[in-house]
């Protein structure tokens, strides 16, 4: 696996090129950005690809830019800019893009669902064809839910279904460990999965609240809560899994400075993959 | 287009040649039959088409017999019916296999949508191999969008948009008149479809009450309630409509006997038809 | 059906405007042209849509742009450009887009109809998401399929075969009276076809010569050949289709001017939609 | 890697229960073999469940048998036995199912990959129901790439566009050493694939002649030819392919008893296993 960072939790990081130094510094081997934003601030792919190989990073995903959750006009005039992020993308040699899926709609979800199917369906077409692979993210926190007036799906099962639905090869879980655990699921239930089933994986922590209390914008650094995350990395370890487990805090803005909130990562990817057997 | 007739409605109309028979002698020219059975019963297909060509009648559809609404064991136990179905169509000269869509379920509706798109894409996909369109039926009255627990679709529109959705080029509308009216819709919305976007139709009438209590089961026969089946007709007939237009009327068992509601049938036809200018 | 003009064969027609203004003129409803290039040269879908309005034509169909027959880099670098077709198409109402299917490769052949079927699946992909069709045009001039090293596919039935293969709704023919001619067929099997199967019709002539003879690039205008154009419109007539019926004449240079040659083209039309009884 | 064995080969080995008990006795953990038959065999899943179980032994493949090959009628007339396999596939917990493409074909090449891939797509789509994965076995002596009329497609790169074209996500590899080997593939050829590209694995070995000279039906025993079937393995190992790896020995028939033949397998397994570092 893969050490990786997100933005998220990290406070006003800087530019691409400053965050990509420090997730370097402090022994991260990707990071998710927006490919198509590393390329203009460094003048280039080829720049770009130069500095990340220096670096010894790699682009862990970029996000899916076009809007899937409301109307058609929105979702049309998105596609010409998902063409022009999965070229970014290949270019620098990313092969993953991701979205989350909220667990409750305004809209009626039957016809949500319909429309999300066709839509992201698209979607991984279009980004297959650059070999790039879609992962989808299914959120678990409770509240969440029953924030809009319909309830959509949350769990790690209804969201392989779904993949099924959409019915094309390149589409996967972004798996995270917050939603692992927001589900109450377990280790067994990772070894329940092919590797090739995950896209990408997200991992940060929770507070020691009850599972149903658990909010979805209060996350906590990795290894400093209470989700068994030695658990879920053995899980990701044992069905084979290889690719980047990025961070992704969201949390109310931290005091310390990125570097401070970069080297205090390193420590609790360390502690969590050491505990794992990882390291 | 094809005047139709299914057995709902005409009470103990006898097995499937005397059916046929009847349907024959009252002017209609297809009947919504199961193939299988119509073969069995004249001990082979040879025979039966022989039947059915001396009595200048075709089968309009049959019906998708696998059950795609429960479990997956139960789904994929009707597939090998669902094959032997096909093969009955297609030895009969039918191209047309249709289904219902309850306006509410039990399930979470988005997981339901997931699991029905599947299913019914698969039986679409086998469909397809012989030749034969798969109708999905939407249906309008209020009471059943409230029968169970979540409200799932029940309108064109989103029928259309499901369609899409399953993305097999066979799958289209089983366009019934009482869910037409029962969505309060009118002839400008038929003139919206194109008629490969139907693959049936089914035709009754309501009785005058308000639309929102309009029962599924209480309908009537052709041409004797408020439905304003003449619109319904010209619509289809000016998108260029040329399939069947079967009657099927879901309501408490009728008195009369079988030979009298066919009879019964066909003067309603002959009047909305005339109503039309189609006769 | 519509009676359409496309560039092909009217010599130096002049920028969009000149070209829509002489369809206009002579009779034609529709217009084959690059719908990006005429919000270009009106200066926007609004002015574009009204000009054409007025003059009362709309764009039968626009030409994939997508190099869909070399290499994977090529096929990629497109897309970007294929999303803007698309949503030009779409301003200006235009819901088609065509390509033609050389009957030999150099590739080995199976090989390139794997390469072909992936890559105009995506193509049918992004178009019907804009509620566009594509449609294939198969080619049958017999010194085109020895032109290349390999025999690839030239008849309407391959071509329907394929379709299926390509397996989106979306997909259909682009059928020619020229290959319709070339592949020896007759009116009757064009009543085989659904009209949804066909996207978009060319219509042109061929000189007396026997068949195998006919050279691609030496078509005569509408009504001044040997194919049975009559039959051709009566077949399509039949089958309801009422869709641009579009004029291409591959041919070398005329010398009449652009005018003459349209009020030449306008008075083919006459003849054979006359001989079809069709005006 | 599971050690597989299927009947090629091994001379008149008896009924499937004589056939697994001399794979189990050999050390084998996988037999490729006719599920329904197995079931048949043993009057009932159940029974033949807990017999493999006792054996320690899973079934690795069934094959395909339905005719993709030659008419649509036949093709079609295979489906409720495809239905009837899967089933019983899926009764002994076997998720493979496999077939072979002939490097050559009678029929124009183009026209038959088109009516391939419709029908081996149906195949994977009514497979993928019931969780099993269909594996296309390419094949590589040069003397079948001429013994029909056209070439088709014999590499593994071409046959890995052909699964993408065919476009479900349950279609993979069967990866055979001979053909590897036939293509003049080497080891760095095995780590550009991913594991789960790979629904199968054959082993057997080739004789000491020209590769251009190697024939079809005259393989040897595993590890007793010039294949570097230890490179083979090590490279399937460096991907993580965990799956079976089965020997089928197209030859003529041996004069050994199959127990003696079973016993040679045993050693030749043991020697290349050894040879890679896997034992």
């Amino acid at each position: 696996m893969l050490k990786g960072l997100s933005r998220a939790g990290l406070g006003e990081i800087g530019n691409d090129e400053q965050f990509i130094e420090l997730a370097s510094k402090y022994g991260f081997q990707t990071v998710d950005v927006d490919a198509k934003g590393v390329i203009a601030h460094f003048g280039g792919a080829a720049q770009a690809l130069e500095f990340l190989q220096q670096k010894e990073v790699t682009i862990g995903s970029i996000g899916l830019s076009v809007d899937w959750r409301s109307t058609d006009e929105l979702f049309l005039a998105g596609l010409s800019g998902l063409v022009v992020d999965a070229e970014a993308a290949v270019a620098l040699g990313c092969t993953r893009c991701c979205t989350y899926v909220l667990p409750s709609v305004d809209m009626n979800a039957a016809h949500f669902m319909v429309l999300a199917t066709k839509r992201l369906r698209l979607c991984a077409q279009i980004l297959g064809a650059f070999g790039i692979r879609l992962g989808l993210e299914f959120v678990g926190p409770h509240h969440l839910r029953t924030q809009w007036k319909n309830p959509f799906i949350w769990s790690m099962e209804d969201t392989l279904d779904w993949i099924d639905a959409i019915g094309e090869p390149n589409v996967g879980l972004l798996f995270d460990s917050y939603h692992w655990y927001t589900n109450g699921s377990n280790v067994a239930d990772i070894e329940k999965l092919r590797a090739d089933q995950i896209v990408h994986v997200h991992i940060n922590d929770a507070p020691d609240v009850p599972i149903a209390e658990v909010m979805d914008g209060e996350r906590l650094f990795t290894g400093e809560g209470v989700i068994d995350l030695a658990g879920f990395l053995r899980g990701l370890h044992a069905i084979n899994y290889l690719g980047p487990v990025a961070q992704e805090i969201l949390a109310p803005a931290a005091t310390d400075s990125p570097e401070e909130l970069v080297a205090r990562s390193q420590a609790g990817f360390t502690k969590v993959f050491k505990a794992a057997g990882l390291e």
